[in-house]
Formats: structure tokens, sequence, C-alpha cells
């Protein structure tokens, strides 16, 4: 049987150190080039959602033959790009049927090739990023870090703050985002979740001075960290690279990245006139930076690359890019703990699966 | 609701012309950029299913926003590579549950997002197949060709010819395989399923020497077609480019290729030793004969390109390699008569899609 599990089943079965946990040592088989990741691919079309709008196809694929899994990621958005105060922000439209995004994962067995599961992405995109800039923090942040500012308070912030307090003993939060009521109910239930104090604050700045990590959580396409703000010792950690300005990376003493993987593959169909990659302006200040010269997450955790050499030093780690061999690692866990629990709807694997050569 | 549809479906739903119709548009659209498709990806990697095997996760896929559609299309397989004959096949072990092949389409809403239909590929990959080259028939045989000779007798013979008897007038068929007995029951029952007499012969060149059409439908990674057999206006066609010995396809008069697309994108883990793309040959191939100065199927479709001048000419067409985007054109159709139909397995759309932002 082939398992359906819901965003619920992933939030309830992988909890953020698991999540951790199996990411680091995926790593190392990444590191080794016994896992591999597929770059990620972007199909971008018009839509008849509405005029401004765009369809987009994504997908990104690995296999960790450690673990026998593999995983695909596909996601089919409908995106529009709206003002949001000065800046365009990508905005993802919820669809489908009763108002849905369409994300999905699916998992299939390097032994035998079957599909194992079949699950909807987000609650995992979530964990996974956060995760990320975690093991950045694990491998980066002064061992003592104890406090955190956080710039956004939307989906991402609240996984960054999770995966900060499962690597580090942090004792206080501060919060800034531009919207006073969403930084106000977003440090009253982190405070409840986390067990740990979460302020919010009213200007950026007040969020980040004497935090020894500063974490941006935001989807601007233009930056919101810059060197002015940096103190001695401090770790900057961004899930996009265009949030911290190339200036501020610049003053970093190490910086480090997620993965030195290629640039999606971006095919656009003529009609998508309002297509702009928000990622182009991180492959802008990767080319910039010289990206190649950075160590990588891997690189750290195997010990390839020296995260922090002494307290003072201020370090920085980009999460350039997603990999999805990320979902492999972490899907194994899920799948796994699915099957001990009889989580989730079963459908017949040979609704999947064919007699005919393909 | 989105509809789950077995092989059966797909064979019912789907007949030859009706793809060859709707490719033939959809090509019209990639040619002028507002169709698009995503190269092909595999992930190679070590399995536990034996010693010399592989495993392989490979994705494609496209956007074809006329018909409001876009397609997925994975493969998780595992493969061998025995020795057939004197030369080294490329063989899909049907390894998942109850000894089957693993190979998934996945059809998407370019309006909403959303996922309208799942279902395996085997059959549409045998119908895509034959339904290029008959394309490639279409626009480059001669008008009056009625012989053809096929050289296999495989999946990909099958439809190869009921492909070339949905755009000519075929009176006889010659079919050589190397099996005596392969050949004899596949000529039995081709001459039945098209009404066309199919008959087995011996020798490679008795089912060449006098066809108006020669066509190559083998898994063979060496050349099986040669020059010396080319006759005055004839058409060659071959499924994967290695089939044709280079001095054959020079020894043509026009050439075409499917796509200009770029080679696929191959990753390989560490241990997956035995790995050989059969692909290989057809680049080496392709750069052999300078593949970028031919024209494209779209390219004679449109009339960009011409696929023949006169009767005397002897022309060519080269299946290279793959789009992902033909499984959104031939999917609209299999989506459409489906729900006409009321075929399939229904499931909730909510288990696919989600109201976590991905």
């Amino acid at each position: 049987m082939t398992l359906i599990l819901s965003n619920d089943d992933v939030e309830r079965l992988l909890t953020m150190p698991d999540c951790i946990e199996v990411l680091e040592d995926a790593y190392v088989e990444l590191a080794a080039g016994r896992g591999i990741s597929r770059t990620r691919s972007d199909c971008i079309a018009p839509t008849s959602y509405a005029d401004d709008a765009m369809y987009g196809l994504k997908s990104m694929d690995g296999v960790l033959p450690k673990l026998g899994i593999s995983a695909i990621r596909i996601n089919s958005d409908i995106i529009t790009n709206p003002m949001i105060g000065n800046t365009p922000r990508r905005v993802k439209v919820p669809a489908a049927p009763g108002g849905r995004y369409v994300g999905l994962v699916l998992l299939f067995s390097t032994d035998t090739g079957e599909p194992l599961a079949i699950f909807p992405d987000g609650v995992l995109q979530h964990i996974r990023v956060g995760a990320t800039n975690g093991l950045g923090v694990k491998y980066m942040a002064r061992d003592n870090a104890q406090t955190v500012g956080i710039l956004g308070s939307g989906w991402q912030a609240e996984t960054q703050l999770s995966a900060a307090c499962s690597v580090r003993d942090i004792k206080e939060i501060r919060c800034f985002s531009p919207n006073k009521e969403n930084r106000e109910s977003f440090s009253e239930r982190m405070s409840e979740t986390l067990q740990v104090p979460v302020t919010p604050v009213d200007h950026a700045e007040d969020s980040i001075r004497g935090a020894d990590i500063a974490m941006c959580a935001t989807n601007a396409n233009d930056p919101i960290f810059f060197a002015d703000w940096i103190e001695k010792g401090m770790h900057l950690s961004s899930i996009k690279v265009a949030e911290i300005d190339v200036n501020a990376v610049r003053a970093a003493d190490r910086v480090a990245i997620h993965t030195h993987d290629t640039e999606p593959i971006i095919v656009v169909a003529k009609g998508a006139t309002n297509y702009e990659d928000n990622q182009t302006k991180s492959w802008e200040m990767a080319a910039a930076l010289d990206f190649d010269s950075f160590p990588t997450l891997p690189d750290l955790i195997t010990g390839a690359a020296k995260g922090r050499e002494n307290d003072a030093e201020v370090t920085c780690f980009l999460n350039n890019l997603g990999l999805g061999y990320q979902f492999a690692a972490a899907g194994s866990v899920i799948y796994r703990r699915a099957k001990e629990e009889g989580a989730g709807n079963e459908v017949p694997t040979d609704w999947f699966t064919e007699t005919v050569h393909p």
C-alpha cells in the first residue's frame, strides 16, 4: 500500500530536532557523493487565473541510498507579484478548489522503486528550511548564544526560531516585522510554543541590537539587514540571500552557504510577461560575492571547513538554495514513523505502478 | 476530485490518431514559445536490489497553456545492464510489489494549479514515441509510401507501426527481429490489429529492401541500420539515434530530429558503478553529426523547414530525445475523455492540495 499523508501527519511525525538530525547525517552522505540532488527546475507560463498572474510548475528531487529512499517535490503554483509596501513580493495564490495551494512530495524506495508515500509539501517545506538554518546556527553561532533577533513573523520565522532553540539554549527572542499586529500575535504564539519569551519590537534595529543570533525570515526581494547592525560575535542567518545586504555579508569574518548546487533551470513561456524570479537577485549577489569560494553546510558538518574560530568572530549563513535531497532525508523519518503509527490513508500501490514496460 | 487512471484507461481513451493530432498542434505552440518543456533529469544511485543493478529517479515536465494543462512524468526504476547477444542492453526490472514497474504522470491545471489526474506512464510512453515518429513519417515520407520495413518486435515496434498506418495508407509490412518466435508472434498479432499484412523475415535486409519507410524500434545501443540498405525515396525513422549508423544518416538528403532540447541532466551517486547511459552514444553521434544544424519536428510542422522536396529524396527522422511536454499535450486528451466517460478512481483533491503555504 502507498501512504497518503496530510500536513497534520507530517507535523506530528517530524519534530525539528529529528529533522536536524537526519539532515546532518544526510549532508555527510551528500558530501561523500553517496547522496545526490537534482537542482530545482521552474516552468513558468501564463494562466487564465488573472492577467497579472503566472503559472509555475516547479520540481526538485534527490536520492539517499543509505536510507533506501528517493523523493521528488512538485509545486503547481499560481503566482502574483503585488506591491507590498514599496517592494514587489512574489505571492502564491491558493487557487485550487477550496482555496488551496498545490505542492506534493512523492517518496520512492530505492530498493524496489515502489512509491512509498505522497503528502503535501507545506509543513515539511517550513521544517526543512528551519532545520537548514538551524544547522547553520549549530556549526557557526557561539556555543553560548542565548538571544535571537528575528526579522519576519510569517511561516518561515516560526520554524527558524524552533530550529535555533533546538541547537542552542535560547533565553530571549526579539521579533520585528512591519505589521504591528502580525509581530504581536506571532510573538505571543511563539512564546507559548517555544517556552522562551518572544518580545515584539517597533524597529528592526531593536530586534538585532545585542542579539547573539540575527535571523532573517522574510519574503523580501531587497536587503532588510545591513552592515551597520553587526556586532562582535554575532551569527547572521538568512533564508534567502537577498535579505542580507552584500556589505553586511562582506563584513562577516566567515560566510557559509547551503550548497554549491547550480542555479535552477528556468524555462519561461511567451506571455508570462510578469515573470521576475525572486532569486535573480540571489544570483547577482552570488556573482558579486563569489559564492564558489564559500564553504557549504556539508563542509561545516564534515569538518572540511570551520564554522567559527572564536567568540569574537562574526559568522554568516546564507541558505542560498533548497535541495530536493532534503525531502528524501526528512521524508524517510516521516515515512518510518507513519508506518509505525499506522498513520494516513492507504491506497493500493498498484494504482501507482504498472505491468506495462515504461 | 483527482482522477487516478490505469494503463487500460489510457489505452482506451487515447487513440494513435488523437495523439498525433494533439501533438501536432502542441508543437506549433512549442515552436512559438507558448508551450514549454523542461529537459529530462536522471538521478542514478546504487540499490540494494542487486549488486549489478542501479536505481534511477527520472523526471521531465512541460506546460501547455493553450490547453490549460501541465504534466510531470516520473520514473522510479531498478535498472540492470545484462549482455543480450553480444551487446549490453539497458533493462528495467519490475521490482515493485507484484513484479511491477514504477512510472507516473501527474497532470495539473494551469488555471488553478490543482492536480487533475495521476496515471501510470507505460501506455502513454509507447503511444507518444509512436506518435512522434508518426509525425516524422507524415512530414517526411513520400505521400504514396505503402510499405514499411521494421526492425524490432517489442513494445516500441507496435506503436511505431500503428503511427505509420495512421498517417500513410500502408499496404505491406515486413518485420525483422533477432528472435524468430518474437517476430512471428508479433507479426501475427499486428496483422490482426492493423488489418495490414505483416510478414516476419529472417534477415534485417529482407525487411528493409524495397520498403518506402524503414523503421528502427529497438533498445539497441549500437547501430542496426546501415548506409548500404538505403534506397531512393526511402524514409528512415528511429526511436533513438544510436540505431542508425552515422554514415546512413549522412547519406540521407534531409535529416530532421525531434528537438534541439539540451542533453538530460544526469546526476550519478558514488557506488552506481555500473552506470552507462544508453544515450551517451546519442550525444556522441549528435556531436559527430552537428544536430544543431538539423531542423526539428516543430520546424517541419510549422513549415520553417521542408520535410521532403520530391519522391527521390532520402529522408531521415531521428527521435533524439523525449519531452515532458508531450505528456501534457496527450494527457489533456486522456483527461478530457476520462471526465466525459466517468473513468478511473476518484480521490479527494484535498489529499493532494493544502492550506499550508508551501
